[in-house]
Parts: C-alpha cells; sequence; structure tokens
C-alpha cells in the first residue's frame, strides 16, 4: 500500500524538480509513492488561481528558485524552459496510459528532461515522440490511445479526484485525507505519513 | 556586517512562522539578519499578484500548511486568524520606527502573538496599542510619530529599495543579490550567504 500518493501535471515546472529527484528519494527512504496525473491546468483555471501569466518578477523569481534548487538536488538543466507549454492534455493523457503499465515514469522523467535540459517544449509532437522511444514505446500507437475517449474520460476523472482531495496545484503529495502542496513539502509528506505531524 | 536581510510586512500570514522562529535559529547557527520592513501589499497590486483573494481551496489550504508548520516549530496558534487586516501601513509604519532602535523586533513579535494566538487583528488600534504596550513603549507617541510624513515616506522608500532588489513577497530574504522568498526559504539563504549555492 503506497504511503504517499504524487500527484502532477506535465506542464508543471515545480514538478521538474519532484519527476527527478524522487525515484532515489524514495529508495533511500524506502518508501512507496503513487503516481497520480491530472490537469493541473483545468483546476487552477476553474479556482481563478493563475500564479505566473503577466507576473514577470515573480515568473523571473520561480526560474531563479528552479535553477538554484536544481543544482541541489544534483539535476541538470537550461533555464528558463519554454513556458507555457500549450497542450497540456495530451502529454498527461500519455502519462495516464504509462502509469497503467511500467513505462509511465520512466516516460514522464524523459518528457521533462527534454523539457528542461533541452528546450523541447512538453507537450509538442518532438517532445512526445521522443519521449516514448526512450521508455520504449511506439509513439504512433501510443498517441492514437491517448486520444481515444476512454483516456480523455480517465484523465478527466483523475482531475475530479484530485479536486475532491483537495489538490489545487502541482506537485502535491497526499498522506490519507492530507495534502501536501509543492516539491518543497516532500519531507512534510513523509513525516505525516510516518508520524502524524511534521517534524 | 548582516548576512541577510530579512524583508518582511506585518499582514503577511507566511511571515509569523518566520518571525517567531527567527532570533532562536539565528542564535543557534550564529547568523546575523537584518530586519526591513516594507509594504507588501503595495508590490503584489502593482505586480497584479493577488495569491489568496477569491481562492477559498488555495486560502484553505494555506492556513493548514500553516498550522502545521507552526507545530513543527513549537510555536501557538489559533487559526485561522483574521484575514486579510484592513490597515496594513500604519502597523508596518510603527515596526519601521522600532527598528531604528531597539523595541521593533519585541514590537514585531507581539504584533503577530496578539494576531495568531489571540485573534486581534494585526494593524487595529487595540492590536497596535497592546503590542507596543508589550514592547515597553507608549502607544499614543509612537502612533502619532508613525502618521508623520517623514515616517510615511520612509516605509514607501523601504518599498522601493525592496522592489528594486527583486522582492515581491513576504517574508523575503536577500543575501547580496540574491532573493530568496518564503519561510520555507531561510535555510537556502543561509546556505547561500555561506556557501555561494543551496546545499
Amino acid at each position: 500500500m503506497p504511503e504517499i500518493d504524487f500527484w502532477f501535471s506535465i506542464g508543471s515546472t515545480y514538478s521538474f524538480l519532484t519527476v527527478m529527484r524522487l525515484p532515489d528519494w524514495a529508495r533511500e527512504r524506502d518508501v512507496t509513492l503513487r503516481w497520480r496525473v491530472f490537469n493541473v491546468r483545468h483546476v487552477m483555471t476553474e479556482q481563478n488561481n493563475i500564479p505566473f501569466a503577466n507576473k514577470p518578477q515573480k515568473s523571473a523569481y520561480m526560474w531563479r528558485d528552479i535553477q538554484r534548487r536544481t543544482a541541489k538536488y544534483g539535476l541538470r538543466c537550461t533555464l528558463p524552459a519554454p513556458y507555457p507549454i500549450s497542450d497540456l492534455p495530451l502529454a498527461n493523457r500519455v502519462a495516464l496510459l504509462g502509469l497503467r503499465t511500467e513505462w509511465g515514469i520512466p516516460f514522464v522523467r524523459n518528457c521533462y528532461r527534454l523539457w528542461f535540459e533541452d528546450g523541447v517544449e512538453a507537450g509538442s509532437e518532438a517532445n512526445l515522440t521522443e519521449a516514448l522511444h526512450r521508455a520504449d514505446q511506439d509513439p504512433m500507437q501510443v498517441l492514437a490511445r491517448a486520444q481515444d475517449p476512454e483516456t480523455v474520460a480517465a484523465l478527466a476523472a483523475e482531475t475530479e479526484a484530485a479536486t475532491a482531495l483537495g489538490v489545487f496545484g502541482a506537485p502535491s503529495f497526499v498522506v490519507r485525507d492530507e495534502v501536501f502542496w509543492g516539491d518543497d513539502r516532500l519531507e512534510d509528506a513523509l513525516s505525516w505519513s510516518r508520524l502524524g505531524h511534521v517534524a
């Protein structure tokens, strides 16, 4: 039974930090996380929560903060990455398909690598095709399935589930009914799952 | 020479955490912080950065997150505290006067205590009067000086200085020309001041 649900959206910039550091982090702490994908843009638009559009100072800070923390975690990036991305739902529907089997996490990590290391916009055809290749999947076949109404409905259902839990941004971590928002709350979430409080 | 400038605004909710934990934190790490007050609402309004108004989910999360971290730091609070506060400039002008001498920090901490522990709105007459009493000041005299045009101009000048540094929210920490935003970036700021990177 996973201790922590990790809710993310391809398109979220801070999710880069979590997506890239999470596997090692979880292994070192012997903790199981369940990766769950949703459409954060849909939730944020519905809640009138638009943190960066038309806010150049805050946006510049975001990239600087991510850059500093990328170095802290020993990751690589070339910033700013293309932002915002234009087609967020398709990439997240692909991730959803992958998370049903074993290739979801490699796909998401490669999608972020291409976006943050190589400047290939997440969700673009080039990004999805290459990330699927790297995850050993057939892009034509997967992208066709990602357009399937069943897949569209499944991402919408996960987005509703996230909203019902109180998730309003990405990345978020949910432990039982407790929501932790932001890559910088990952340690709080682990503490909550083990101690019932933030240590 | 202080290593870190601590920029805050009475009225900022997350600044409660920093204001209350900072003196012990700094003593334990042998670090000097210079407390600097500005009018964050002015900056945020100018930058179209309104994080909580009309965002009930995000606001509810903010209080919960603050509550969890209050417990983590061994602080006390009764949440939610009155928010937003109606008269932010007056309280911050009083703080500015106090920070010129020795009673600034005791005043700010008592102002936050009254606001977060006892539900007495920061910046209200009851709040300022009692916080000044606790800081051994004469409220009548100080409140009169806080209305002085020189004091008004001084807070405006500090607000401009903060903006020029790239500060867009409170609390923020500035090390040389590097800005760190949020109580949860205090450790990053210290690391930057000592190592030149975030460890």
